[in-house]
């Protein structure tokens, strides 16, 4: 956890900021954790939030006022944003409960409040406005374009590290499924049918994803970060720093794209006026907007064109996912079976194990880094959702406790995400604790075995995976599940599992995670995660039923076993135990195929039948 | 089935309603089945849907164009709108598949269409403005206020029907369970603390509820039809016909309420100027907001303020639901005993039916009429979710065969609704058919037996109803429950059990049908439907465990055996049979202490336990 509040640091930077909105006459203003291109993970640059408050998680919007500063995190971070901040200058909140707008419209009624227009949504930034706040964009003087120090924060942050430069590499068809010059004309042939002349695309994933490139701009997401506009034609404006674009990127990318660097965004919007522009309001910065509109063209309000073919996987990328999950398999399950022995020793901590379950990775061909900061979590540690295990946290790994292990792994076949609890032993967990991993194990089961109509959306299986929780009176604060990229973001939209997701019907080539949870704080931590392919039945088995409509149902992709010692075989039903008992049958002949000695013996002990 | 469209009458309005049309320089024209209460049922004089296309259903939405009509209703009226509209006239739609908008956007880009502002909410009407459309309130010429004679329907509809009448009464407090001054004053309380001077009502439901009255203006809903203005302060406004309010009602109101006629409306709200006033942006008609807007009074859009206080019945209104439901089980199990012997005898039809079930409930004291037109559907009718058997449609009830029967009653302690299909013997069911029963079952037991905690919405759980059906590829195209009144509509919002039902968290108090089905077309139709009330989990036993959170259930109100002979017992989950078992033991002991002779010999055996 931080310290660095302790030596002022914090204190005096929020006093910097405090100084600068007053000379602007503004009586507070947003520091949201985004970047330019509203991405969950973003290059150290952008990392404002943290440097202002020293909350380091992926999602947070701080609110500061003259005299309040206020860190809105959702409950996957509240006790991480407690943690990491410095309680004399921060007051940490829920921004489900209480939705950031509301707060400020009752903590400051009708004030001016400062925001910077590349860093905010035009939809989050009509919620502030609704509520009857005077919105100030940063840098009214004028437009000054993506990367112009306008931020305050940019003002005070004398350290700032530089963006990040990395190459920018062809992500090859044997991948990727589809030339990228087909999902442009296929793009662009729907613009065109709605009327639209181009549309503007900031979530790198989908410049990565329509281009068939990748890069390392980030740590944990492939992707190389930059702006572009695809036209109804099919051609694409790409906006992208020129180290980054290796000769041989140039050439596959081919004639009909061309590349400018981010500086000519200005001039290329300005070029668009009297055209009909798509600019998705929730997942872009209100600039391009903004500056669409002051230039003459016509803004489409409608989702990025990306979003939802790149969730669809193609076959090849279907492929791609189950070799990548078997591949990652083998280095969890070695993981696992060294931990059944080393976990409880006392001599390895949450650092150690999680650099172990790395090296385990880096033995795999292709891995290509982590798809997030794994979560390696002893006993209380568990209980903080998104755990990071650092320098000033880490702790031995005790006998007799729970240990939490979240993890991904990035191949050019596909990301993986797998989340799995233990139990380090020697002693019999509590009969209480395993019935609460059970109850965790039938909601994930109810997920996985589920068949549902199309149509059906997100949001409305999210209970489906609770009710083994609800009805021991527990739950957890987070989703069930969240879309996963093929070598790209290891959280995609539109679609997911959760009350807060977005009602998008689930379609066939979807990959989405399956993973509830329980969580005592203070005490332990469990989480179960698979990942799910979204597949037609019709590939799992003929529906019997005349419903008329076509059903859809889950493949489960990723292939590790759930520990034995936590599970109470007698409270799951006989469905439930079938699953189970064909799924760790299915690991140990898939996954076993590539172990020997003691590491197989292990997984055909762990994964012997029940019934 | 109506036969009317065969004389040429609906062929003759629809012509001359576009020669209105076209009269008006209009290219269409919207006619919604609501009337200027924007409710589900509706007295005679607004039944302008039915009047120009046959469709007789209780929610839908017409659009007419010069060379196309278009009747777009959900998934419980299709059948029901293709057999009652002349195929040669209208083009039957599903409007949750399709929105209206955007279907007329496409067919019509552009196009100038007219619609009633009395008869259309501005939320509605939002969605044609933004999908592209130029619409064109009737009665452009001014503001003519409610019932003038702005709509073409009603220039055409030379004998509609004279609006209703009947006598206002009080609704007393042993019923109501809290004094209208009460209501008003913390009502009053909400709209100062969001700084508005008043709010609009609308909805009859809200205004009987509020001022503790009730009337008999509808059929079904026991109101009396009138607006009123809300103020901060507690005043009321109520607008009125004179002749239905009756000295004692007059004294019940008190002196914090004024009365006046509705043609007082337009004067009431132009002395708003100045004011901020709440109007329910979906819930009411867009005609208050654009008169207020008009008159200079700021418009607050923001919900009914008595929606969802209304919903959360109080101790007293609990307590009567469980009488009512209780007294009304006796006529519901009297009437199933009687169809047992009789159901299968050839000698019944439908409506003889229907009519034994009402003449068992004019028995019961405070029998106030029913709650809905009762659907009783024999086969193939039964796969017509809201079937209303007439004479050109009744038929003999056969042996061997599905029977459905969906009725409910209003007493002044509350409103039923239930739902139950039979087979009619004498011969058993396939099995099939009773793996579809039982499967319907198993969804309404497990929403019945669920536990949730506080904050769960109703289209989060609709999933859990249909998961038996789903692990069978069966499905429903409605939703599992909608909310219920307390001597008031038998459908009442906020809260549904639906995916297309509001978000809103369910609160305890609120009563909510459970009312999973299967549908064959041309077949048969089941549906199973008991009232759920929601309950703090204090009231049925303590949590056990350590979620932090409180968690709400739900008591069953509704008492009715489930068909014996259609449940496969070995299909059930251990304990979802006892459930059942338990919740029949309660119908005998509770129901059957009402009965005698073969009508309790029938019961005991009906209910006799599985296990």
């Amino acid at each position: 956890m931080s310290t660095c509040s302790q030596d002022g640091a914090h204190a005096a930077r929020l006093a910097g900021l405090r100084a600068l909105l007053a000379r602007r006459n503004l009586a507070g203003c947003l520091v949201p954790r985004s970047d330019e291109h509203l991405g969950e993970y973003v290059p150290g640059a952008a990392e404002r939030l943290a440097w202002l408050s020293g909350f380091t998680g992926s999602a947070g919007l701080a609110i500061v006022l003259a005299d309040r500063a206020v860190l809105f995190t959702d409950g996957r971070y509240t006790l991480q944003a407690a943690a990491e901040t410095d309680p004399a200058l921060w007051e940490p909140r829920h921004s489900q409960e209480e939705p950031p707008e509301r707060w400020l419209a009752a903590a400051a009624p009708g004030a001016r409040i400062g925001y910077d227009p590349m860093l905010i949504s035009g939809s989050a930034l009509a919620r502030f406005a609704s509520a009857g706040l005077e919105m100030v964009p940063f840098a009214a003087a004028g437009n000054a374009g993506p990367g112009a120090e306008r931020n305050p924060i940019d003002l005070l942050w004398t350290d700032r590290p530089a963006p990040p430069l990395a190459p920018c590499r062809p992500h090859p068809l044997a991948f990727a499924g589809e030339e990228s010059e087909a999902k442009r004309a296929r793009l662009g042939a729907a613009l065109a049918a709605s009327g639209e002349d181009a549309a503007v695309l900031s979530d790198p994933a989908s410049i990565n994803w329509l281009l068939n490139i990748r890069g390392r701009d980030l740590e944990f997401t492939p992707v190389a970060l930059g702006f572009a506009l695809l036209f109804a034609d099919g051609r694409l404006s790409l906006f992208m720093a020129e180290e980054k674009l290796l000769p041989e990127t140039l050439a596959w990318l081919g004639p009909a794209v061309t590349v400018a660097p981010p500086s000519a965004l200005d001039d290329a919007l300005a070029a668009l006026s009297g055209r009909r522009v798509r600019v998705d309001p929730a997942g872009t910065a209100v600039w391009f907007a903004d500056t669409l509109t002051a230039s003459g063209a016509t803004v489409s309000a409608a989702p990025d064109p990306c979003r939802l073919p790149k969730a669809c996987k193609n076959e090849t990328e279907q492929a791609g996912a189950r070799a990548a999950q078997l591949r990652d398999a083998a280095a969890l399950v070695r993981f696992l079976a060294w931990f059944a022995e080393a976990g409880g020793s006392g001599k390895e901590t949450e650092c150690s194990a999680r650099a172990r379950l790395l090296a385990f990775r880096r033995a795999l061909s292709g891995f290509a880094g982590e798809s997030f900061p794994a979560i390696s979590a002893a006993g209380e540690h568990g209980a903080i959702i998104h755990y990071r295990a650092s320098a000033g946290s880490d702790r031995p790994i005790r006998a007799n406790e729970v240990y939490l292990i979240d993890s991904g792994a990035q191949f050019p076949e596909g990301t993986t995400d797998v989340t799995r609890t233990v139990w380090t032993g020697p002693a019999e967990p509590a009969p209480e604790l395993a019935e609460r991993f059970t109850r965790v194990l039938a909601g994930h089961i109810a997920l996985a075995t589920l068949r549902f109509p199309e149509g059906t959306t997100g949001p409305a299986l999210d209970a489906l995976a609770r009710r083994p929780l609800w009805d021991g009176g527990l739950d957890y604060d987070h989703g069930t599940g969240h879309g996963v990229g093929s070598f790209l973001s290891v959280h995609e939209g539109p679609a997911g599992i959760s009350r807060h997701a977005e009602a998008v019907p689930l379609e066939a080539g979807m990959i989405l995670s399956d993973e509830p949870g329980f969580y005592l704080p203070g005490a332990y931590g469990i989480r179960l995660e698979n990942l799910l392919l979204v597949l037609p039945t019709e590939k799992r088995g003929p529906a019997d039923g005349p419903s008329g409509k076509p059903f859809l149902c889950f493949e489960t992709l990723t292939l590790a076993p759930f520990a034995r010692r936590l599970i109470r075989p007698e409270l799951l039903s006989p469905a439930a135990l079938a699953w189970l008992d064909a799924y760790h049958a299915r690991v140990r002949n898939t996954v076993g195929a590539a172990l020997s000695g003691p590491e197989r013996a292990w997984l055909e002990t762990e994964t012997a039948p029940f019934a």
